[in-house]
């Protein structure tokens, strides 16, 4: 399956940590989320070994082409390269988009995590595809994360021509902060893969980003 | 540069973890290593992130060139491939060797961690260049590791054709029991890095290595 550029950044899925004890669970929510409707999903993991992180990548790998969906793996050009995923999503202490781009080509996608905007100038100068902003909103995902204040997304949006992707404890109770930010997406990881449903919370969540950018 | 196989594998050096507060210390010893004649470097991380890998492993390879001496990346085709290493050093739970070599090509070394003659021959299979067999003796370094009994080490050395470095708790004290194994090398942490001085421990060894192989 090739995945060609532009890509729908709508409804932009952030996995979990993998657990071995809950593989079941992990792939079932995953494959809900896909039925719901997300756009995009990037597998994201700090702390499996590279043989763990390649065999659950080839498995979301094989999940997320079956809904014809890109696969972004996030920091590791050697498992997205292993593995043929869509893309690499880098953040600030990561590799460089510069580098990244010489091994996976023109066709990929590369996003960069920013948080100011000299961050996004500087990733969009160095070729990235998107921009992930945030955290918009206080998240138990990522606890030390860097507030970004809405008016910093702004002028990201301002200074840069990239989609943009919020993220950051992002749901539907309070999206609708968001709707004139022009944003090409909203990226989740608890607002789907926490909800008790969670194919239908990705459903929600597209149809109100289709909405809000209609 | 470019290094071409074969190998000189005698005295293989793998590095201590890197800490920022102590940047010249690490580069000091490291460069002490290489003027006592170590003939291999491997860079060994597992805390860094990947930005900070890198640049650790840009610095560590225009150290490793200036002496001439081939660098191997552990577990990280990524950080192998965006340094331009010499090869890649993985273990029972890294990349596969086939897959590690589609990308790194034929002229990379691949060297593959094994403690048993299943683990071996698998390597010898899938095109590894090199075995390090381990933990030979005990060793502080890598507190959990499984010994390799001597016998283990013999029918790993019958078992396949590859050149073997033989790693875990080695010294000029205890290498006197490996000298009739046919070690195509030996790999040591601290018998250098945590020498009184690193450039005399580097001789020493090779010293005994050339004589062992001599």
């Amino acid at each position: 399956m090739s995945i060609l550029k532009p890509i729908d950044y709508s409804v932009y899925l952030v996995t979990q940590p993998y657990r071995f004890d809950q593989e079941e669970a992990y792939f079932a929510k995953l494959e809900a989320a896909l039925r719901g409707g997300v756009t995009l999903v990037q597998l994201r993991e700090k702390s499996l070994s590279t043989r763990e992180l390649l065999q659950l990548a080839q498995k979301v790998k094989r999940m997320t082409g079956k809904y014809k969906v890109p696969l972004i793996i996030n920091d590791r050009l050697d498992i997205a390269l292993a593995v043929e995923a869509d893309g690499l999503h880098v953040g600030q202490e990561d590799l460089p988009v510069t580098l990244a781009r010489r091994f996976l080509g023109k066709d990929k996608i590369i996003g960069v995590s920013a948080e100011t905007v000299q961050q996004a100038q500087q990733a969009a100068k160095e070729g990235a595809d998107y921009l992930g902003v945030g955290s918009i909103f206080p998240t138990q995902s990522k606890k030390d994360a860097t507030p970004v204040s809405l008016e910093t997304l702004r002028l990201i949006k301002q200074s840069v021509p990239l989609p943009i992707v919020a993220i950051g404890g992002i749901s539907l109770s309070n999206i609708d902060g968001l709707t004139d930010e022009g944003l090409a997406g909203v990226a989740v990881i608890s607002a789907i893969l926490s909800a008790d449903n969670p194919e239908q919370a990705a459903r929600d969540l597209l149809g109100t980003m289709k909405r809000i950018n209609a």
